[in-house]
């Protein structure tokens, strides 16, 4: 290693410059001394202040931001409703309110319906295939066309890795089951509940918890083991459904307003996007490492009773998921191409999956 | 967004310290201003210079270091064999001949048999649990414990993925079919192989093509769909067979001699520790990405015959593989500890993912 130019070799230099020295030389030294203007950034966030996982990550991600530009790029993290309410982020931050949001692509449906296939779809993609689509398979483009007309630009940074089915105060033996029963899920996976007989509710995180307990839903989704059994999920309900039918793996946004990006010089753009990949390895291994660990606290510790949902209830949200997907895809042009691109990545990574992933956990 | 000092400012104030104005206010300028000594760092590395996926995400790892840190730590990479052959890249930033090194902790069994272990071992544990244990398991602790005598400080910095079994030129229909077949396989699984019935061979991976081709062995393992359709051993194989039971998620180690990581100033440690994860995060998706299409372009356009391996074959490589983790444990304290912290963190990880990963791909 060489230290081609020492703090103190610099100082002298540009001390040389100061008092009237030579200014050919000194231009050079000048142009290689770091920028030292600082950033001062706010982030605008869906979930409530450290909430564990996505939370605690948001927070993550803006220390390392910190300490790799050695403090030039300060981000002050809000939770939800310290700046703006969740569902407010995406527009605070394309009007410049924040220079950065965290979040999620699916809660901006109702303005960009096709949002959802960045975060998750029911029967779409797990974590690494969205993972995969979106760096390597041309996602990243889409999303990026999809939010430029909103100054913002996104990236990944965060997963909550495949979810559970939710948490149920009634038996689901058949599709009869789902007649009338309310259920707390939001988004298209809501709609799908809907189209299947279901009453879907949509409530914000902070009222799950009353109203399940009061009995005013039957049932609710929240996120995996690590969350739910943060949130006491289990001491207020009787069965715990699984798979995450309705969310495979879904992936969290880092959205950015494009002026607060363009201002920014490159070494704190190769910072932010460094952070942002980083942290979305550190959060999935998070979830993957304490889901396992709670799921075991939960059966273990608690008795919670886990159970597979009925094959033709799975067989019918499957049906209406696709139909949904085939109805997104008509909107326009671009959610044509964006359905399109992650429906042929999808079965790639299905059939590789065969020969992979789902064969070995068979042998193992 | 505000500018707290402007590079202007910051020159203002230092000129007024070099032509010998009060000294107090400006040491407290000298302190922010960031750091601009250049460190110049040479990355020796397992693979051949620019291999798809380990030796492009190498580099990809130090450009993106580059640029980071704006060019403040400037890294080298190395392909096997141009600073120092691929097995010595361990010894030679051991020693300081490098700064760091890209590889893989299994490469130094002969040194540390339990170092398998932060690699891959056969019927081990997946890509997202292994970076799941590392990170939030206890894994890093006992790795950084495992290589500090060697005043090595090692990190996750990639992942192959799941690999595939194998390209075989003879069928395998039943356990017996593996007596005096030679496969190049290295490491504990070629020891599992060899106490299974077959022959093990060792040979560095530029001499799989050949000596497959020649008939100088029956069969050889290499990575999965991507790298090896690059090889093009379906050109001189009959039968690709899967799972790869032998390296279920390869993680790939970036190690840094301790030295040359304490001369680092704390923004740069934390920028090459981001930079590790963030090439973490894109070297599994670019794995997840190329592998899936890879395979439809061996299957679709050569023609290759997929097969998984026997019932029987498996159960009995499975034997032999618990057997010699057990054996591994054996060796003393500090494998103990490595091995009992891996099997607990297994043990979890395989409940989970019956009721998600398995559970989803099945329902999908």
């Amino acid at each position: 290693m060489s230290a081609r130019k020492s703090v103190a070799t610099a100082f002298m230099a540009l001390s040389v410059l100061a008092c009237g020295g030579g200014a050919n030389e000194e231009a050079n030294t000048r142009a290689d001394a770091p920028a030292t203007q600082v950033f001062e950034w706010k982030m605008a966030t869906t979930w409530p202040k450290n909430l564990p996982g996505m939370g605690t990550g948001a927070e993550r991600f803006a220390r390392q931001v910190e300490a790799m530009s050695a403090g030039r790029l300060k981000i002050q993290v809000y939770g939800a409703g310290e700046l703006v309410p969740a569902l407010d982020v995406f527009d605070a931050v394309s009007g410049g309110a924040a220079e950065m949001g965290h979040g999620a692509a699916y809660y901006w449906r109702g303005k960009l319906p096709v949002a959802a296939f960045f975060t998750a779809v029911p029967f779409g993609m797990t974590t690494p295939e969205m993972n995969a689509w979106i760096e390597w398979g041309g996602g990243l483009e889409l999303w990026r066309e999809a939010y430029a007309p909103f100054d913002l630009y996104p990236m990944v940074a965060g997963n909550t890795t495949l979810q559970m089915g939710g948490w149920f105060n009634r038996e689901i033996n058949s599709l009869e089951d789902l007649k009338g029963l309310k259920m707390r899920i939001p988004g298209i996976a809501g709609e799908v509940w809907q189209r299947a007989g279901g009453t879907a509710v949509v409530l914000p995180g902070g009222e799950l918890f009353t109203s399940l307990q009061r009995g005013a839903i039957d049932a609710t989704e929240w996120v995996g083991p690590y969350n739910d059994l943060a949130l006491g999920l289990h001491s207020i309900a009787d069965y715990y459904y699984y798979p995450g039918w309705h969310e495979p793996g879904s992936v969290l946004e880092a959205i950015i307003n494009i002026d607060a990006w363009n201002s920014l010089p490159p070494d704190l753009q190769a910072i932010v996007e460094g952070a942002a990949a980083a942290i979305n390895d550190s959060m999935t291994n998070e979830f993957s490492a304490r889901n396992a660990i709670s799921l075991q606290t939960l059966v273990e510790e608690h008795g919670v009773e886990v159970r597979p949902f009925p094959d033709d209830v799975i067989d019918r949200l499957r049906e209406i998921s696709e139909e949904i997907m085939r109805e997104t895809r008509e909107d326009d042009d671009l959610s044509r191409r964006i359905v399109d691109s992650f429906l042929a990545f999808r079965e790639q990574a299905k059939a590789y999956q065969q020969v992979s992933d789902v064969a070995y956990a068979d042998i193992r």
